[in-house]
């Protein structure tokens, strides 16, 4: 691996595990024994490593998943979506736990941020959408909008939630815990008929919150 | 107001406006008018200051409202507990902004906060209770514990959430829409004759989330 793809990676594991403030520049080089020279030569900050890490990030989430409006969606589609998508923000959720901070302290991230929130929320609404023409979900109209906001404000937060809430570091079982949490919040609108599979799906993800999972990344 | 009252009251302001990382006890102290030195009279450093702040908002925490199990509930007494508790926690949105980090730099926080939190879900599912008692929705036991955290989490990352999502700041609007949000999280499970009755708080709440408020604090 390149050594500029080495500092990305690595500082992305330092800022998840100890904090975007708690790691310098400094900390970087020692952990992958270059000098703090040789990372000023591919970076002039921190910020500008965190722009790197951003810029992955998205290309990462905007590569996920499209919604298909001539397909009909199953259940398990969308669990399955929801859980790439919770799993692929795992690796980078030193950014949502200091979100507010490293927003109001790089205009660029910002902007690039509004862009992918926008996109977040259309898919979100496909996603509804979808659901409720494979009749798994009755849902109003006017209603959509907010779902969607509560479905991306749960899969941007939940991980720090359930990390401030735990005495112990809760690992990768907070991820699926979003998951559980998504399914939650669509559950109410299901039609009779697919109640059952929204439980049943619950009940996985439930499953695999519980079960000591080893952190990775 | 007494000195170290009035340190309080600034940091709070400050780090509201400027996030907690922006700014030091120098910057506390100018904006007060003292000497750093008679700051550090009251106050070892930022994170005793904090400190004092956090325990401020547990004590207006646990004194707001108390469900009464022998009394009927209605709608609009929810409506404005939950009022309450925002605009409360408005005036410590710092808090909540960077609290991945202050709890983990702080352990003494850190343990009270799980006490709060753990207070708040409680509350949580006696309102949800309280409002089945009263006929206004109808839930399964097994899922009051999972809405319980869907409303915890909300109030608690909504406005973080609004900050990043708006390219200006929001302003007491992100306050009000966490209302709506907690609102939409209980409405699907609305009987037939209390759905209006949501339905009509939500828009009074959105309409509120609208109008141009004046930021205050």
């Amino acid at each position: 691996m390149k050594t500029k793809d080495r500092i990305v990676q690595a500082s992305r594991e330092l800022f998840n595990d100890f904090g975007v403030h708690a790691i310098t520049t400094n900390h970087i080089a020692a952990h992958l024994g270059i000098s703090p020279g040789n990372l000023y030569y591919h970076f002039r900050n921190k910020e500008d490593i965190i722009r790197s890490i951003y810029a992955n990030y998205v290309d990462q989430m905007n590569a996920s998943f499209i919604v298909d409006h001539n397909e009909m969606m199953t259940l398990s589609q969308i669990a399955a979506y929801a859980e790439q998508v919770i799993i692929n923000q795992w690796e980078y959720r030193f950014f949502y736990s200091g979100i507010t901070d490293i927003l109001q302290r790089d205009d660029s991230i910002k902007e690039r941020y509004l862009d992918v929130i926008l996109l977040q929320l259309e898919k979100g609404r496909a996603i509804i959408e979808a659901l409720r023409a494979a009749s798994l979900i009755e849902i109003e109209d006017g209603d959509i909008g907010e779902v969607a906001e509560l479905l991306r404000l749960t899969e941007s937060f939940n991980v720090a939630y359930m990390q401030c809430k735990s005495s112990e570091e809760p690992g990768i079982s907070a991820a699926y815990n979003t998951v559980v949490k998504l399914l939650m919040i669509l559950k109410p609108y299901a039609t009779a008929q697919s109640k059952p599979d929204f439980s049943a799906l619950i009940e996985t993800y439930r499953h695999k919150t519980d079960a000591k999972v080893t952190q990775t990344a």
